[in-house]
């Protein structure tokens, strides 16, 4: 997040870093200057005019109240406030405007919705979209730090010959885990009665919230594959209206956050390996159904904790800030 | 193969080994009898009752007619005759039948389509499917020894910071090579002119011929993740018939090959890692879809190179030599 707002170089008069009283006390450099990170308490907040939290759904439920009381508007990388009908759920290149609506809380979507939404919101402003059917292939990173650890841990157990253990993926808080590495872990986060993953259906929800639009039929399969950085998506959409192929390919081209990799003829198409780090979301193998009138598959990869989170967020503050002249 | 042969105890009275000139000379020990390696000539078919063949196309269309010529029942695990007319394209759990139509060749599918046939024909009979959307996440021992090794090494190399580097995936024979470690690559095999891989058209015309009905609409994307062995894939169907979801799992815990791997609440679902070195087919997250009338997920699971191809190949030569008592 810090890095974020200083690659963006984001306007802030100062900076003021809140953490859990357990990591309270640490000193972080920032641009050369020493700022120590404080205890995340109520009064912490005073004098905030953008707190962005990104410390899970109870501390976003128990504090971000509190930060609105003192003024801040609270930009929520947790889902604790998603699906709250007065709280706007903003991908900037699709729907901004919501950023003015707020009531003190905006929301940052789920990961692997953002990124497909970004790709997909062109398509649906001039053709329609009738259903999505999406498999993701989601990076270790997007369960934390420990997740990253874990998958470097267990891979390097498997290449010298030990038998590798889990005690994170796929989900820390449940009782089973198993091995990323050398493995694909068709669970994110918990299961719901219909049989769907929580992260499925936030793909549902989320995306029907931002496009104001729950007729769109989703089915999703969110799935963990061992990688570091990186969320990709193959996505297959049909469309209300019929589409030309190379129409669908320069629009996409010239859309807004989004980057056109698709010349299968020279092997250029998006890969996580290459999109991390990196700001955009790419997108490649742009292609006709051979069957399905109005059929289109792409594959979809952005950084997930850039434009996935941190980026998404900072953008919806930038967008306050140049708008509002807040600070 | 040879493992195959022995863990399923194939009636062999004896076994010949043939390779290229440059392999040819080495020898294999198969149950503590030395055997050696001899040169695949047209002569070395002689007196062999059924040749496994799995050396690449070239050698298959070089070859298999020569060991027809001379009385041999070829078992081909190559795509060279697979889309022949008069080839059968065997899932023995599905069209067994089809191996006494034989005219001296009888093809193996693809890896991918096979374990796709094993969960999908149970359905395919019962409710009828009209459509199928597949996303798969395929093992680099598709792609042969070299690749693995490659997997082995890129890993190892990020792991200790170094940079990757690849000279095989994803397709030997080309130009680009990306490395699969901590990466997803949705290019298997070459790309044909309407934008899909060769992969990805095996999977649909492939599952066109063995099920002999080219109405299902097959929507296909080919990736490769980095796993050993195992694929998995990510598919929808829609039935023809309306079903119920408790009579779906109960239909797919009772086919032959399959096991129904699906218990949420105790985070019970296939998994590559699990599955390598196992003979049957996988598959659980069976859901119905939240939308479409019709609609249902599954996760299905394999090992690649068992199943989806020396097994399958030994399942084949195992029906023949019952039915027509050769041996």
């Amino acid at each position: 997040m810090i890095d974020t707002l200083l690659r963006r170089e984001f306007p802030f008069a100062s900076l003021k870093l809140l953490a859990s009283a357990r990591s309270a006390g640490t000193v972080i450099d920032v641009r050369g200057e020493s700022i120590p990170v404080l205890e995340a308490t109520p009064e912490a907040f005073e004098g905030v005019d953008i707190a962005l939290f990104s410390a899970g759904g109870d501390v976003s439920l128990r504090l971000a109240p509190e930060a609105v009381k003192r003024g801040a508007l609270v930009i929520d990388n947790t889902s604790a406030y998603r699906m709250a009908p007065e709280v706007p759920l903003v991908v900037p290149e699709v729907n901004a405007h919501e950023i003015f609506n707020h009531h003190g809380i905006i929301a940052n979507p789920n990961c692997s919705t953002i990124q497909m939404m970004v790709a997909l919101y062109p398509i649906y402003q001039v053709y329609g979209i009738r259903r999505i059917v999406v498999s993701t292939y989601q990076a270790a990173s997007g369960a934390g730090q420990r997740a990253i650890e874990e998958l470097k841990q267990t891979a390097a157990a498997i290449l010298t010959g030990e038998s590798p253990t889990a005690s994170v993926l796929p989900v820390s808080k449940l009782e089973k885990h198993y091995p990323l590495a050398f493995n694909v872990l068709p669970q994110i986060d918990v299961f719901e009665a219909n049989g769907y993953t929580k992260e499925e259906m936030k793909m549902v929800n989320e995306t029907h919230k931002i496009l104001a639009d729950s007729r769109i039929q989703v089915t999703p399969t969110a799935v963990r594959v061992p990688v570091v950085y990186g969320h990709s998506e193959a996505v297959y959409v049909e469309t209300e209206k019929p589409f030309v192929l190379e129409d669908v390919k320069n629009l996409l081209a010239n859309s807004p956050g989004l980057i056109l990799q698709d010349d299968p003829a020279n092997q250029i198409y998006p890969q996580p390996l290459q999109a991390a780090g990196e700001f955009p979301v790419f997108v490649g193998r742009v292609r006709k159904d051979l069957f399905v009138e109005n059929g289109l598959s792409l594959w979809v990869v952005a950084d997930n904790i850039l434009k996935g989170a941190a980026l998404n967020a900072v953008q919806i503050a930038e967008i306050w800030v140049r708008q509002e002249g807040v600070l």
